[in-house]
């Protein structure tokens, strides 16, 4: 049969075909509270009974331009980890666990083993995160988006029960801010690395990238961390008074959305080596110091705040990642001050 | 201070202003559950004590290619309306009510205007659907999306109690296939239809569109309609016991979602009159009859499915669109058969 919807660009068997192919790495990711099937309306969730009074926590996000690398690079199977594991990071600085995630891709032309790469990452995540990939939206947008590229994005719900739910409300001066590493650049800043990178150093995806001991690739398509096994950890030996993601807008801007008020923080930069890649774009792309910590996380992916003393509990914690004291609550107006 | 980032194309204080604008529309949509402020990492809300057994139900979508038609016509406000009422409708189907909203925003330029009409979009339908709008992602990605371009989705989560959960297990043979009515195409088939309309009919958006009495902006961008108030009329007075949105794939793949094994749909497509403008999109488009059905609503917005001799109570339901009586259920293998 002829079809017009297919010559205007809308390709409805190719949609089914690339939906066949990621429904068993979606369906890999469900455990028993999920009661739907593949292709229902919506996805249908039960809300585990070990949460007594629960509140849903819920955020979306997208992973922004750092998918350009990804297109340059032909690889589509990290991109869904990095976006699953910063929606993770996005409810846990609430003391939220994830329950489950939807995703939202779109594209100019349906390619059915692109797809598939990207829900594989999507559905790998869920897995380590314990989520189930439970929805999402497969859009085939002509005109919209270039060749061999997408946008994907996606929104995650976890919960928390009322006790659990860290708002921040106990920080005091006087607390202890640490750092949890980060690798790389995770989601934020890429605009601006691509440009330093493509255009100013004018580099290719499989150069190195001078200093770090990988390529472009290697360096900038490193995987998002999800920080929900930390918290685990640490908060059987500590209380976690607060816990900032740091995402665009850096340690600079993140820190205070957790902040009481009386409270800031001095963070000592100093107490750390940035990773070389912050050092080249730093020096490579001449951007001010201030604004390396405004736009790049510069090492530390997550930070969190505990009363003095509990330096030997972190230490003793199992975190795959080291955590490091960077700085300390003081008096103020909800600002952060970086020493030097 | 000079910024780097902000000569890469990404200006974090437009996205700040930004934010500012849409914080009023958006509290707007927040009752009592609603436990974040804007700017917190997550939204956090307590699911209201009503349900005894909730079941989440969740759905992702996309506004799809009909942003193209806001995009030359300049209007903003609806685009987000079509959003939160399809999302709405998905969920619907499953007997769940809607809790919350999360949106993802994506553009190259981040235009503070047009971001804070779309959200007076999406705010007003949440209002309408009582569903709080509680979280989203304004992303700014040079060189995805062309100059006052963007693309718009989002996720919805709602609750229904297990024993309100409709799955259409009830489906039988001899059960009466009802339609209630669409306004235009919804948020389906507008690759064709713009095909139809800008490329081969050479229209403009204030040309009035042939038989419609509309012009193509006025038809094209017709908000896609919310049909929980007519569910909740309906089962006051009947046992719904399936619901189909009408979505990509027409009558012809959304029906077979929801049937159980055993069951077939006969529609009988003399029952009612297409809206004029799928008549002109078959004449001028040359599009087959079948494939029409398959792409297009064809003026059907939502299909449910009651016993036989509920008539009498359809008709007596306060709904603004009167439902309409299209078919019967059959013995089958979960197709649907367009009788002329």
């Amino acid at each position: 049969m002829s079809s017009k919807y297919r010559e205007s660009g809308v390709d409805i068997d190719a949609a089914n075909r690339a939906m066949k192919r990621i429904g068993e790495h979606v369906k890999a990711t469900w455990g028993k509270e999920v009661l739907s099937e593949v292709g229902n309306f919506g996805g249908l969730f039960e809300l585990p009974k070990r949460f007594s009074n629960p509140i849903l926590v819920s955020s979306a996000d997208g992973v922004g331009t750092k998918l350009k690398v990804a297109f340059l690079s032909g690889r589509h199977d990290t991109v869904g980890q990095d976006l699953v594991n910063h929606c993770t990071n996005d409810i846990l600085v609430q003391g939220a666990e994830p329950l489950f995630f939807l995703d939202y891709f779109a594209c100019g032309t349906l390619d059915p083993e692109v797809v598939a790469d990207v829900v594989k990452g999507l559905a790998a995540a869920c897995g380590e995160n314990g989520c189930a990939l439970i929805g999402g939206e497969t859009a085939e947008m002509p005109g919209f988006y270039a060749g061999g590229e997408y946008d994907l994005a996606g929104c995650i719900v976890g919960a928390v029960d009322r006790d659990g739910l860290i708002d921040g409300s106990a920080i005091a001066p006087g607390d202890v801010v640490w750092a949890i590493p980060s690798s790389g650049l995770h989601t934020n800043g890429y605009s601006l690395a691509r440009r330093i990178v493509f255009d100013e150093m004018g580099l290719g995806v499989g150069d190195e990238l001078p200093g770090t001991g990988r390529t472009v690739a290697d360096e900038l398509l490193q995987v998002h961390r999800s920080y929900l096994p930390e918290y685990r950890e640490l908060k059987k030996r500590i209380e976690v008074k607060g816990l900032a993601h740091i995402t665009g807008g850096g340690l600079i801007e993140n820190i205070p959305r957790i902040l009481p008020p009386g409270c800031s923080v001095e963070i000592d930069v100093s107490a750390w080596d940035p990773p070389p890649v912050f050092k080249l774009f730093e020096e490579r792309g001449g951007v001010e110091r201030t604004e390396m910590y405004r736009v790049f996380n510069m090492g530390v992916g997550m930070i969190f705040i505990t009363n003095q003393g509990s330096e030997v509990s972190v230490a003793e914690s199992k975190c795959r990642w080291e955590p490091f004291p960077i700085g300390r609550v003081v008096e103020g107006d909800r600002k952060v001050i970086l020493e030097t």
